[in-house]
């Protein structure tokens, strides 16, 4: 059966998470309003629901509605062999994929640290401040634990011998560092070799070659959580 | 069998979520770090591990480490019974956990928007604007959000007919905002009146009681996530 993906239509955001994960689990799934746009992905919101989601992204699957991408996943994992079966990998997995969702969190405050209410252009000067702190301190943090975590495992995929989405999802992450913040992490990644390995071997998992090449896979852009502005980057 | 939690042991931050949990669910836990310090605390995360925690809290339990508040929490309801048993009761109650931790992390953002390695005092300016929307626009969202599912399922409680570890963190996120934003939760308390009798549901919970009344039971200061800065509260 289909699976019904709502997402916001125009960005990667935190929908590409969930994306990655049904395209390399193989997955079908129907991406509602990038056929029928914003307003439907609103009016479906309002539905009365046994199960409501606060906001997108959330998934109809198997009967379910779930919303949270880390339950999603967590979902996709136990239900759907995207995680290990065994119970230390299976929490590991989720507790790497929210420890992800931090860090993906803190990348959209550096952008809008004063409110998601205010443009960008009403809060440059404190995007300054934040994106130093950010840059220096929270990327080579997090990105340090997740070499460490290679490094234990040493089989180039955090949980096991081989991908669950919490790998998928570091994937992205670092593609969307990459995007918002080149110069930083041009200068960094060097000191990362398996967190940069890892994002290699997901781009080239056979499940998933087709899919980063099509237009299923929404360009990194000035909407969503990772935005490019140059000036907040910096080597 | 104890189970064993690492937390910071002067603040409730994240680790009252869990230790809501532990108490409400009857299972016998030693607050590590309270009895040995945050050095030993520090000292126990730099330990090699199969599943390292990034940061705490993290939970030893059944022979696992689970860290990762949400993480924590679905797990103690899938294997401890502290959530419905039934699927989409179980999955619901991650996705709830997992918006109050959203609201969480913006209530902390509030108070450090430009950074967390800075000190409140060099961003009071930044947090006065960041506060304004919170206290306006997202805690109305959020708790009316958690207004209308207890409208809908009309047991007093988020997922069923009895509580699950979502409602014990909601009366703690309500309790932490009333602590942070007395003014403006006096003046809006009225809009959410079954939010608010769910806290006071939780509060007198038998296996509650004795707990929020020990000193195990850590109270709300400056250090924690919820903190009472008079400057950011308004009606």
């Amino acid at each position: 059966m289909t699976a019904i993906l709502w997402y916001w239509p125009s960005i990667p955001g935190r929908g590409e998470f969930v994306r990655l994960a049904l395209a390399a689990g193989r997955i079908a799934w129907h991406d509602s309003a990038r056929d029928l746009g914003a307003e439907a992905l609103m009016a479906d919101m309002a539905r009365d629901r046994a199960t409501p989601p606060f906001a997108p992204p959330y998934l109809e699957i198997d009967g379910l509605t779930i919303a949270q991408t880390g339950a999603i996943l967590a979902y996709l994992g136990e239900v759907h062999g995207l995680a290990p079966a065994e119970p230390a990998g299976r929490w590991f997995a989720h507790q790497l994929q929210l420890t992800i969702a931090d860090l993906v969190a803190e990348a959209h405050d550096v952008h809008h640290p004063v409110g998601v209410r205010l443009y960008y252009e009403d809060q440059i000067a404190e995007a300054k401040r934040a994106a130093q702190g950010f840059r220096e301190e929270r990327i080579p943090k997090f990105l340090g634990y997740f070499e460490q975590v290679l490094e234990r495992t040493g089989t180039g995929w955090l949980t096991g011998d081989r991908w669950s989405y919490a790998d998928l999802s570091l994937f992205h992450l670092v593609q969307g560092l990459h995007y918002a913040f080149p110069l930083r992490m041009t200068a960094i990644e060097g000191d990362y070799p398996r967190v940069i390995a890892l994002g290699h071997a997901v781009a080239t998992l056979p499940s998933l070659v087709d899919y980063l090449a099509s237009d299923r896979r929404i360009g990194f852009n000035e909407d969503g959580i990772f935005r490019h502005y140059p000036e907040l980057d910096a080597a």
